[in-house]
């Protein structure tokens, strides 16, 4: 199956299916101008994928590779320069296409370096993860973080094409998958709540692989994400929904500093403080937290924060958060299953005490 | 006087005119709607202007300041990434607006820190030399260098105004000055007769730093760039006009490392390399390149390489450069005095001849 992500003379096709990877270059032919390809993978997908992928392209196309360090902690200036170096020395020209093979550290990354290569040139998305295939494949955020914050330095750009095969997230460690599960579930809360239904019937389907289930929830995640998109691209207003649980949950990944949680698994608890806040205000009742926490756990994320963190601590992190406006903190909040808010009306004593019904008790010393 | 760059939405105006930097926040403050500004400028620029330019904005704004180290060389990565941590460790936003205020090198690095800060805040252009002044602050091209070539990794981004202070002129090093003529001249040869004709007549007015003429030719300058820009912002034909003498003048900057030749004068030596090419392939006469050379020499250029460089080296670095498409090089060469023409069709020994009509002879070992 196929879907737009509509944005004008900048539109792009999603490509979903099964097995899609067997015949990447067949699928992504037309979408692929010049004659030099440059695959940027990680060393974990590299064994896995990049030697067939290479082989498919290396008949028609003058075909690079750049392998970058798997996980978050690569996703900086310095590694990015690695791929300006590969581009560089190869004599790679204004033309080329960028493929990014692997999750949304690749994508990012990839993204980025397309959009500031000689100043922008073409890249194609090839997610393996299914955070990557869900979220980081539409919407054109590319970029890199800083540490200070996280995605503080990048730009908005376009794919020319997204491959989502659903078959490579059969070796897609579990913990990944679930992360993945995280973003899928938010489509639902923040905007559609026929296809939350869906989910709270399907989600061991989706935990078992079952490859129609899998493209049917990459499809419906999409294309909530791409209507978003294509209605506010450069982030104004409703996209900021696309936000629901990922201001807390960066407060909690910065916190642990990238290292404990899975950016997923801190949206999945980040996006509990935010309902439990929800309710807090009044806009919710504990059945809409406890039908979302259920889904959660189902899917096998976590809801709390394993260790107690001093709310200021996290409320530090958020501060910079760059979904801030001269410093003021929005939130996504929700009115009912399936509708998001945006709003900075809220008690700064409210949000301390979400973030504390997500997190163990104090331990006295 | 003031100038339109009609982008459509991106659209800004150039404010032209002597002593504007001394009511510089007057100027600026309806494009810049945040409340936090950035000031970066270099080492050589602060002492000079800094502190009153500071104090301007301090009445309304929070303000914080970055001084870069002065020169081509600090013009890369790292030294950008201290840019972001300045605006992260103050806590910037993303209604931030950084103000450039410096040459190109301040220019490029300021758009692209803003084109790439949280994926894109506003920016202000105050440059501070001719070169900036009629080149790099209109046409939104930003970035770095990388070492294996100039200006590789960037974006195009433009800002949101520019102030050009003709009066800051006179604290220009004669050399740099100079080298701002070279890209006034650019102008003229590459569409605009008229305009080289005024600047036979006023060459010694602009040395000698008249207000008036300075005016006259920045504002020539910059509505040649517009009209160009306008027409093609994102380089896809009409702009490689621009590009006369670049091609070549980046091949001897690279092989000097950029450490021997200004920008401007580089181009000046390419721009002879370019004319000598198009009178040895009977575009033009030999007096359209007489007066060319003339004009240049006026406003004291060189018009050859101080030493012989193998053909083949400048060669080599012609290959890399970001204006060829698929490794073959495209020249911007001359039909008139005013007409320029892009064209990949041209004999590699006809280039090598002209190169060496611009430079000394090979001496013997």
């Amino acid at each position: 199956m196929q879907i737009t992500i509509d944005l004008g003379e900048r539109s792009y096709p999603v490509l979903i299916g099964d097995k899609l990877l067997e015949n990447a270059k067949a699928h992504l032919d037309p979408y692929i101008s010049g004659s030099q390809v440059c695959i940027i993978t990680n060393d974990v997908v590299a064994p896995l994928y990049l030697s067939s992928l290479k082989a498919q392209f290396e008949k028609d196309y003058q075909v690079f590779t750049h392998i970058l360090p798997d996980g978050e902690s690569s996703k900086n200036l310095q590694v990015l320069e690695g791929i300006f170096e590969t581009l560089l020395e190869n004599a790679c020209s204004r033309d080329v296409t960028l493929i990014a093979l692997g999750g949304g550290v690749v994508g990012d990354m990839t993204g980025f370096a397309a959009a500031s290569f000689m100043r922008g040139v073409d890249f194609i998305q090839i997610p393996t993860t299914l955070l990557a295939q869900v979220d980081s494949s539409v919407g054109g955020k590319t970029g890199v973080n800083h540490r200070l914050g996280k995605n503080m330095i990048g730009a908005f750009y376009q794919p020319k094409c997204v491959l989502a095969d659903v078959g490579v997230l059969e070796t897609l460690p579990a913990r990944e998958f679930s992360a993945g599960l995280a973003e899928v579930i938010k489509y639902g809360l923040i905007l559609d709540a026929d296809f939350l239904s869906w989910l709270e019937n399907n989600i061991q389907a989706l935990l078992e692989h079952e490859a129609e289930a899998l493209a049917h929830a990459v499809k419906c995640s999409c294309e909530t994400k791409a209507y978003v998109v294509s209605k506010d691209e450069k982030e104004k207003g409703l996209r900021a929904l696309l936000n629901l649980g990922h201001t807390f949950g960066h407060a909690i990944e910065a916190h642990y500093q990238y290292g404990t949680y899975l950016h997923g698994e801190a949206v999945s608890i980040g996006t509990m403080m935010a309902l439990e806040l929800s309710a807090i205000m009044g806009m919710i009742d504990a059945s809409a937290v406890s039908t979302a926490k259920q889904l959660m756990q189902a899917a096998k994320l976590p809801v709390k924060c394993k260790d107690f963190i001093e709310p200021d601590i996290l409320l530090d992190f958020m501060s910079v958060d760059k979904k801030a406006l001269s410093g003021r903190i929005r939130l996504v909040l929700l009115e009912a299953l399936g509708k998001a808010v945006v709003t900075d009306n809220f008690e700064i004593e409210d949000v301390k005490q979400a973030m504390k019904l997500c997190m163990p008790e104090k331990q006295e010393e």
